[in-house]
């Protein structure tokens, strides 16, 4: 019954085995963190493997400067899978990360070929004001667009000139490992999304720090790819260190999908339209009848109410332990759990609604 | 005996059949000029053949902006054959057009590997210096470096984004029809290169003008495959326009060669070490024998001193009939011929070598 698990960049399917996948990818369990790493994404593995993340750590540790970076491919509406992200690039910037924020318009308009103004105003409007919302703040966070690097001085031709010259470094091959069919574009994007990850170590940005880019565990063929080309360039980088989050499932179990919208909720859905998809959509690890929830249990692990709360909805370890074991147990019903998830979703739309408004204002500073 | 004739970006040998190069590459003869084209260049058909050129005329005519471009790669001395891409480019500026001059140190590192800043220092000392020598002047002038197109506002980012955007545009199998073997630095550079070529016409720079590009017939095939690409793009652009100069011939009498000083005479030789070129190394259109050369004449159009006067070292035309005739019956000897060009090369070079130093005191202008 169980589908052959398939994780690439554009692909996704069968049920996951992260330690194989930790196997398979090469990569690095999370080691012991310090206490500042006390946050729900790092207590609950969420995000749950490296790479050379000890660069990060150590830096961390002697009070040097580091860095992280992540991209944005403006794309429908930004849902709770997005907030992840959000949830790590604000956890860095308070704990003093230099903060980089690509947006692949670019790359974008390489694969689905719209205008790049509405491909800004989506970034803007969906992703930047959301994160602003969240936490993020200006000062140290350079929030820019692939295709305008606009910057002073001479950092914009720095980091296009990066992509152009590690052309230099690639070979046709490894993109086609990468990529299957390689395109023209396809290499292009590639070669300026390692520049996007390796250039804020360049003089004319942070000079040679660490930098972390977090992805989600699909992501890891482009990350060594930026990495493979990056070594063999004539640039004395640090390598980028990485770490990788389990997926959040979609509403109805399985990925959310932007070309369907009751597959997430979206942080801009009003509280009501919220609890409505849970009521409908969202799957349960409960039991068929009552009799048997009771009896055996409910699944946890695969409830995607339960799931919500652990993807930050209820940043109680105790009190996620307590729901946690109460449904497991068969005590908790699946309406139930869904009802404290309802709960704790529109009370978060609502706040976080209400900074959004607010944060709409604060956006320009993001932008000059 | 003949040599089959080969002429690509890469080679050139052969008998040089520039009718059948016309036809081959479907190029068109040049058209009747205007009288603002008295230029011993266009007079001479050292300027042959052209694409879409009645665009710059009619621009002209109308007294409507067009714009020049042309690239160049630093690499070796600058020498005669460069001289003739100089006038053209000065010619065109004294015309009324906006210059674009691409220093391709982003192509030259993807293919040699020297460092930027060498290559930087090279481009100046032995191209602009020339250029500004020659009779370039800053105002309507662009001249940048493809590694950083350092310019107010936007303006970088839209140059390096139109060669992102144009490998939405591009094919492989087109790249390997005009590079043989490709791989990814030729493929980022040949986007770049499009991206120079077309770029004035962006909003960012001059707007939807035309623009030529004046280059050796041998660089056609980059010249189609811009236009093709620029073709398909979304960007509402005029094609670009190409004139097409015959090669001026080595010292020697094949190729000038950067790795073989005697095969070229350097706008920094001195009179006397180019007097002594000439005298050793320049291949004579004279005949064995001076009988011989009585009788039969001598041969003008192979003849290397009387090329050098014929691309610009005697710019008066009945002078250079004269000197035609002469030779051509007999009456004119290799050596008399050699020392006519001698005393203009000599001439020149001294004139030159002080306009060099002014000229050196001027470049900043153009690098800001």
């Amino acid at each position: 019954m169980t589908e052959k698990m398939v994780v690439t960049p554009w692909e996704v399917k069968g049920e996951i085995d992260y330690n194989r996948l930790i196997e398979k990818f090469g990569l690095q369990k999370m080691p012991k963190l310090p206490k500042d790493f006390d946050h729900y994404l790092f207590r609950r593995n969420i995000v749950f493997a490296q790479r050379d993340f000890n660069l990060i750590l150590d830096a961390i540790k002697k009070g040097r400067p580091f860095g992280m970076m992540t991209g944005l491919m403006p794309s429908g509406k930004f849902h709770f899978g997005h907030k992840l992200v959000a949830d790590q690039i604000i956890f860095y910037q308070k704990l003093g990360a230099r903060v980089y924020i690509a947006v692949a318009d670019i790359e974008a308009y390489c694969t689905r070929k719209p205008d790049l103004e509405s491909l800004r105003n989506l970034a803007i409007e969906e992703y930047l004001v959301n994160y602003v919302a969240l936490g993020l703040k200006p000062e140290n966070c350079d929030f820019y667009f692939q295709s305008e690097r606009s910057s002073k001085g001479k950092r914009a031709s720095a980091y296009y000139s990066l992509a152009n010259m590690f052309s230099m470094n690639a070979t046709f091959s490894e993109f086609k490992a990468v990529y299957g069919k390689i395109t023209p574009s396809k290499m292009s994007c590639s070669l300026l999304q390692a520049s996007d990850m390796f250039h804020p170590q360049l003089p004319e940005f942070e000079g040679k720090i660490p930098v972390v880019v977090p992805v989600g565990v699909d992501q890891d063929p482009h990350i060594r790819l930026a990495r493979d080309i990056a070594r063999r360039s004539k640039f004395d980088f640090l390598k980028v260190a990485s770490t990788y989050h389990t997926f959040m499932p979609g509403l109805k179990g399985g990925k959310m999908s932007s070309s369907d919208p009751n597959s997430y909720i979206a942080l801009s859905d009003s509280p009501e339209l919220a609890e409505k998809k849970i009521k409908k959509f969202a799957f349960s690890g409960g039991r068929a009848t009552l009799e048997e929830h009771r009896k055996k249990g409910g699944i946890p692990e695969v409830d995607v109410a339960f799931q919500l709360l652990r993807y930050g909805l209820e940043p109680d370890d105790s009190n996620l332990k307590k729901i946690y074991d109460e449904y497991k147990s068969g005590r908790l019903l699946t309406s139930e759990l869904k009802k404290i998830a309802i709960e704790k979703v529109k009370e978060f739309l609502k706040k976080h609604q209400l900074a959004r408004e607010r944060a709409r204002k604060k956006v320009g500073k993001f932008l000059r």
